[in-house]
């Protein structure tokens, strides 16, 4: 039995297939010819975009266009001046061969994106080492087939799988994948979260410990591998894959069931949402509403900061597409580790502790008047809730709702309609916002909890140091405290809490939170039907 | 009036003497005999030895062999072959004249230093600049002749001073001096609170808005200048100077007076000390005991970590001055901003909320023990308490204790004494451990808070970023509230309560800090008198 990281839940017992890890040996050669090797980079660059386009098709019919839209994202990088530009100006520069210019441009991308601490950026990190592997395959000319698997029931291993190489999985011969490295956010995770296939990423070395045609158990429950079971271990396997379908057909149908616990309390179960189109995974998992609504990423990727009507678009999709149902936004969370190239931020030595989310935003009035002024002309279209982040005292919630009502003022005198059934909450994350929750209750509509950066703060672990990230501990006591602390806080004065960090759809931690008497609770959309058992059960 | 920064306490009335600023312009010229460049700076570092021997000799006369210390740091700065020694080298790898070869070593230096959130070694950076700048100075041939002042009651105002300037000051005619820059805790700051004359520092422009021969008032208390004032105000500040003067001698007659609080409950004041002989500055100003010994000093300024003899010689010294007065230790603090030449540690994107501290401590056991052994031995000379820095939860007091445990185990083996009267504590200073204090009580014989990082946890900010240290606030109401939770819940298990970080001395402060409880105030020495004096005011 091999243990290693579950990625995406479920049984699956079939035969291995290994997918060979293609060794393409690069050289520090330089060329004579700069023009030829230019073009060779040109055709290179023309094949993988072939390539791409076919499994952007692929991926369309079978995940569905969200999904593949981050194949659209890789066309968009061959076409980058700053990506494959960069690459060819190597070539002209310093004589390099194409192989190598690949390679060197690559791994300084992959580096800035890799040093982050946010899962969005280091699936970016992903994208560029899939493209870049496509481009250098294809410049050794063995690029363009996927492997093709002819047996039902085929569990594919490999070293890693890119984003593409998961999405060119037959899923009618496919039944699972195992992988050395990975984690739960790598993007394979999660594509065979959305294929609904299991998978164990992190295995270590499960390419050599298999043959080709071994017979393989997958658990992407406890993400393990048993490899040649005995007939009785099949048994119990095929067994438990049974009662999870079944599991799984009964947690569909709560979708439209509203999440009620033992004690007859209504709890809302919502979902945390990135780009305004995360959305529907929302609505197609039954949750009760959008709980975060993390705007920072409409900010990203561009040069110039979202106009008003541009945000003002986006919030009016997601609150359209709620119909009524309560939709969560943060305002813009930025700083800290997440940058953007046209807000150019001061050097800090423990950024964590910085210029960042609610701080920056009243700093840089010009900017969260934008997307206040968006905010509100959208609120009109649903039911609306704005929090802000990084609150540490009543302070900077009162100056925040001062440029609100600067906000509102401007849109009467331009006859802009806005709701005044607005929610106005904070985001509680700074220790200091949740021992004197009582009193900050008094002043804001609600709190939301965001466990992630509370856990860090309280107990002063930067969970992204390796060094110290086993103290990251969700069920610390003290952190436990804090929790029934805002809760408390809130209730005595007729406020609610939601709770927006990973803790949130941590089975683990539920039971407590449903006890300490959380109102809402928001997580990543695939969680929402299995917290909604949970909590049922409560 | 100009509004400063209050440096050292008192009042002055005098006229203005201005300390031109001397300007030598450093050229990027390159020289023809590197020999030649190599004696001049040779003949420049010689010149340099002997003024500052003769400064030394007068500091040690006007302010006691610990304060002229410092010179003699400059004097082996001087013969540092990584500081003179680099000088020399680059001068001959790059035929660069001397002066300019000093400076650029010095910047890299100064850089270094500066770069660092701790007072102690900011200090070095300015104790750097000060002997580079007498270097260069006498490179110019402008080295050697202090500024002569021949008028009593002189005022002196300069750009900045360093600590050799301010030690040349003749106490017989200077009073009180003023700088454009500099902060309560540079260099020439606590020279001034030594000589006891008053200061006001980081004026800005006093050196342009003075002329030499004005009259002019110094508040040291307030930080303010009044420039050519009317009789009516001179008259004022000397009734205000006669009254502060007798307010000091008042404070005297405390030094050997018990700290009793109008309830009757006795308050311990004791002094944070660095180095092994501040312990005399305790003493001198009726400190009860040492609440805080820093011990990272000890393991600085060195190639290899002091040896288990070196650590308790130290120790030893300490309790036997305090003659039965406790010492409250506090284990190795490095990592974070602080680090050591022979301990490298890993790169991490928030050093605050890394590895540090306890942490390494648990992890670097070798290390460790050779402190726990020599506080061990050392525990037989006096009254040693000893505590572990951020201690985030119990775990790692258990473990910190097994440690300790397995050295005693050791010294028995090995017929080695010592104390079983020790008593072992935590710095509260991670919001955790004060959530919880009172768990944590049950467990340990004392809790010390830390406020310095605790204010900063709690309220997610780095007060060294210049863009958010304006929340660092003491007296937020949540930093508050930790602390009252940390008293109550060591006071419910019979344990005592200190604060060694600055809030401990902060005049403000005290009043809340006594009707909470708080048992032990630990300050620099200089604040114990007037702590006292507030703390049996309530």
């Amino acid at each position: 039995m091999k243990k290693g990281i579950a990625a995406s839940k479920g049984y699956a017992i079939g035969k291995a297939f290994i997918q060979e890890h293609e060794e393409i040996v690069i050289t520090d050669q330089k060329v004579n010819d700069i023009v030829e090797e230019k073009q060779k980079l040109h055709n290179a660059l023309d094949a993988s975009r072939e390539q791409l386009k076919k499994i952007k098709e692929k991926a369309v019919k079978e995940m569905g266009a969200e999904k593949a839209e981050v194949f659209e994202a890789h066309i968009t990088l061959l076409d980058d001046p700053e990506f494959t530009g960069q690459m060819e100006m190597e070539i002209e520069n310093t004589k390099i061969n194409a192989m190598k210019a690949v390679e060197g441009v690559t791994n300084t991308f992959v580096m800035i994106f890799e040093s982050m601490d946010d899962e969005y950026m280091r699936e970016r990190a992903a994208d560029i080492k899939d493209v870049s592997k496509r481009i250098i395959l294809n410049l050794a000319g063995k690029g363009g087939d996927a492997f093709s698997i002819t047996e039902e029931n085929t569990i594919v291993i490999a070293h890693d799988l890119t984003p593409s190489d998961t999405a060119q999985l037959d899923r009618s011969k496919v039944i699972a994948f195992l992988t050395n490295i990975g984690g739960r956010t790598s993007h394979s995770a999660i594509m065979a979260r959305t294929l609904e296939i299991p998978a164990v990423v992190g295995l270590g070395d499960i390419t050599a410990t298999v043959q080709n045609g071994d017979f393989v158990i997958v658990d992407g429950i406890k993400g393990e591998v048993i490899i040649n079971p005995s007939e009785e271990v099949v048994n119990e396997y095929k067994a438990k894959r049974e009662s999870f379908i079944k599991e799984q057909e009964e947690l569909k149908k709560l979708i439209d069931v509203k999440t009620v616990t033992k004690d007859g309390k209504r709890v809302e179960v919502c979902g945390n949402i990135g780009k305004p189109e995360d959305v529907n995974q929302v609505l197609a998992n039954g949750g009760d509403g959008v709980g975060l609504f993390r705007t920072e990423f409409l900010y990203m990727d561009r040069d110039s900061a979202p106009t008003e009507d541009e945000q003002y678009d986006s919030y009016r999709y997601v609150l359209q597409k709620m119909e009524g149902k309560q939709v969560v936004i943060r305002t813009l969370d930025i700083g800290g580790d997440k940058t953007l190239p046209y807000l150019p931020l001061p050097q800090e030595m423990n950024p964590f502790l910085g210029y960042r989310a609610i701080r920056l935003c009243l700093d840089r009035k010009e900017l969260f008047k934008v997307q206040l002024r968006a905010l509100l002309r959208a609120s009109i279209h649903g039911k609306l809730a704005v929090m802000f982040p990084m609150i540490s005292g009543l302070e900077e919630f009162n100056q925040a709702k001062e440029v609100v009502e600067e906000c509102k003022a401007e849109l009467r005198a331009e006859g802009k309609e806005y709701s005044e059934e607005i929610q106005w909450g904070i985001m509680v994350e700074i220790p200091a916002a949740a021992v004197y929750a009582d009193e900050l209750a008094k002043h804001v509509d609600f709190f939301s909890i965001g466990t992630n950066d509370l856990i860090q703060y309280t107990l002063a672990a930067d969970r992204m140091s390796e060094k110290v990230s086993y103290l990251y501990n969700p069920m610390h006591p003290a952190v436990l405290r804090l929790i029934k602390m805002t809760i408390d806080g809130a209730h005595k004065h007729g406020k609610w809490v939601g709770m927006c960090g990973e803790m949130a759809g941590d089975e683990t931690a539920i039971p407590t939170l449903v006890e300490y008497g959380l109102d809402e609770f928001s997580m990543s959309a695939s969680s929402i039907l299995n917290a909604k058992k949970i909590i049922m059960e409560q």
